[in-house]
This record gives structure tokens, sequence and C-alpha cells, in this order.
């Protein structure tokens, strides 16, 4: 039998409100398409429901600019109240140009705006990036436990843009359970060479895989991969933060 | 029944040499272990195998570095003919630092030494990049066809890193049938507002997926996606290049 995994998108999942069990509306929603969770599956959960969950929402009539993010959103054309609540979620701006505001998240994450995002939320709100994703990943991964008696591995995903190439892809912005990195430091090929894609980032593999099935407009912010053959890790997501000494574009 | 799909390592091929019909090889690998080829699967196909089929290797002792590359690569601690070879499958240099050289290569890709490895290829042997990965990318869909009447999708993928985040992911750089990007531009949420995730690289998730069955040790260097839902196209990868006009970090 060959190696096989299957990724199966976890659909009719209601609109997530501040407070609301999103471990239990996945659970439930994974039951009620036949695809109850079990012992060993990957859930890939997209940042927006968590943050929404966690009541990380921001009113814009309730931020006040300070003078250099009026400043700032008139070079870019965007809302300076939005560009406030960028700033106040970053602790530093990585590049800026006509359009866009890439800066570097207190989590250490590099994205635009800081991961602030204003779809798929009531009108004249945003979202943040959850305040502690790994914090989020281990909550779920526990509360699913509780609720299944299965040991999943969780990853919290949001769709970042990278230099270079177009288009964005999903990736890991929180984790429990599985390693994010797979090294290959010191290994050898069938010739005895040391290989030289040494560290594989398949944490980040795994939630663009998610997102194949996720879409933007369709409502399913959870997919679940079944099958895959992962280890076991409680290391969080740092390991995915490029130290800045060892960054030649930060 | 939720959107689903299946990830299926192709197993078994034998050590690819020049002129090797890679196409019949995997056919033939996929139908030893029962998962034959069909209509609309997806193939992921590894770059290595692709360059040593189409005799894109060189021979280390048949080059003769130039003093430019003799001292490039002192200061990286290098093989000089290494980095001649990779100076020639470059058109530009992106970054050089104490050990590592970031180039564009004559496709456009940014990566590490343009793509050129010394793993998994004969001693004193490199490889470059198929030459036109679009190309070897089509060729293999028709020979596909021929060899089994099934229209696929073609994907050759490479291992690249990226600023910012620790660890290599599998991306696409070429592709046969279907569309690399997936656009949300002019698309709304329910609540109306306009999306801000607006393209997605959907091939780079694509690759990415399939790597997570491919391994580097396993010579495991095919997977199949199968039941994938994608938008047939004959663009090719040329979408994923990001113009270096809109590129804030080139």
């Amino acid at each position: 039998m060959p190696r096989r995994y299957e990724v199966i998108a976890v659909e009719g999942l209601p609109e997530v409100r501040p407070g609301d069990d999103v471990s239990r509306l996945i659970v439930e929603a994974a039951e009620r398409q036949d695809t109850a969770i079990v012992e060993r599956d990957v859930l890939v959960v997209g940042q927006k429901i968590v943050s929404k969950a966690e009541g990380r929402l921001v009113r814009l009539d309730d931020v006040t600019p300070s003078p250099v993010s009026v400043s700032l959103a008139a070079g870019i054309g965007r809302d300076p109240r939005l560009v406030e609540v960028v700033l106040r979620e970053s602790r530093r701006i990585v590049r800026m140009d006509k359009t866009v505001l890439i800066t570097e998240t207190h989590h250490g994450w590099v994205c635009a705006n800081a991961g602030v995002d204003q779809s798929n939320v009531d009108a004249d709100w945003v979202a943040l990036l959850p305040e502690d994703p790994d914090r989020s990943a281990r909550d779920i991964r526990d509360r699913v436990r509780a609720l299944t008696g299965a040991d999943v591995a969780v990853i919290i995903a949001d769709t970042f843009g990278r230099p270079w190439r177009e288009g964005l892809t999903n990736i890991a912005i929180g984790l429990a359970g599985l390693a994010p990195l797979r090294s290959y430091l010191g290994e050898r090929d069938p010739a005895g060479r040391p290989l030289q894609a040494t560290v594989l980032a398949l944490a980040d593999e795994v939630a663009g895989a998610a997102e194949l099935v996720m879409g933007k407009l369709d409502r399913i912010p959870v997919a679940i991969l079944r099958g895959l053959v992962f280890a076991a890790s409680e290391e969080g997501s740092k390991p995915l933060l490029r130290d800045p000494a060892r960054d030649l574009f930060r």
C-alpha cells in the first residue's frame, strides 16, 4: 500500500461569534457529514473563526488614529483607523510602498497589515490575529480530546503573501501536537552525499493542503488531514520563525 | 458529501537516467501499486527526476570557473565550479551573504543556487532545473494521455526557501493543465465587502500537499492528487512569477 492521506472539508459551520466553542462546532459539523474526528487527524482551522470566537475584533469607530497613522494612511490610501490598528498589532514596519504595509507582528510573523482583515466580519469591524495562536491551537486540541477522546494535531492557519512569487498561500501561525519542521540535517542521499534541502516546513505544507478544499467564499474554515504520517511535538509554531539574524530580507 | 481529495505517493520508481521515459515509469509504478492514473488526477513530479531524464546534468570536472566565480566561491566557502554553474543558470544575483547565494534563474524563479543541486546525483555531478519546466509538464501530460487515455494536470515541483519563515516548501516551477492561481478579485464576502486575500497560489499549495508523502530519502519523486476540484488552464507557471515592479524584495 502506498503512503497516502486524505483532505476533507468540514462544511456547515455556523457563523462564529465571540465566546463560541469553536471545537464543539467543528466536532459536530464533522459528525453531521459522517467524517467524525478520529485519532491522529490533523485539524487545520482558519484564523478568522478562532479570532472571532476569542473576541479579537475591533470596531473602527472606537479607534482614534494617531497623527502617525493618519500620515501613513494617506500615503497608502487606507483608512487611518485601520492603519492605527495595524501599527498596534506590529512591532516593526518591514516595507511600505504606495499600497502595501508589511509589518512584523508581535508574534514575529511578517505579513501584510499585521494580519488585520476586514473581510468576513461585520461592516466597520476588523479581525486581528489571535493573541497567541499556539495557545489557541492547544485549547482546540485539548477541547477536541475532551469531546471525542481523539488525540489530534491542530494548526491555526492564515493566508500570507511572500516575496518573488505571485499569490498567497495558507501557512501555519499556530500549532499543537505536531512538529512544524522536518529536518534532514546530517542525513545522506543513496550516494552518501549530504542532502541540500535540509529542513522542510511541513506545517505550512499541511496548511496549504487544507486550503485547497477550504475556499474563501464557501464558509469552509476547517479541513481535516486524515492518514498523514507526522511527528508529534509540543514545540508550537516558533521554529517556523526565521531568526532575523539569518534573514537576508528583513 | 464534503469536498475532499486524496494524496497518493507513487512508490517504486527506478533510478532515472538521461533519456528515460519518465511518464511511462510513473504510469507503470502507479499501476503496480493499484492506483492507476485516472482522468483529472494531478501529478506532482519532483524536478530532479525530470532534470535527470532530460539530461540536465553537469559534471563539475568539465567546468572551468571564471575568475568571478572563484572569487565569489571563496566568499561563501563553496566549490568555484559549482558557483560557475549557478551563475550560468542565473540572470541576476538577488542576495549573497557568508553562506548563501540567492539568484534569479533564467526562468525568473528566485531561489538558492539557481536550483542547482548536488544531492541525489552521482558524485561530482550536479543537476540543473529543467530548461523549460512548463514544456516538461506539457510533455508528461501529453505522454500520460497517450499511454492511459486520461487527461491529467502536471506540476513540476522543487523545494525553495522563502524570507521570514524557516524551512523550505515544495512549490511549482512548471505546470500544465491547471490554473496556477485562483483569483477572488471583485468577489465579495457574505456581508458584501470585497475579499482581501484576493489571489491564491493554488499550484504551490498542490506541490506542498504532494511533498507531505514524497520525502527526500525514500525515492518517492511523484505523488497523485485525486479528487481535487481545479480549473483547467494552459497558462503554465508564468502567472506565479511576481512582476519585479510589484516586488518589494527583489
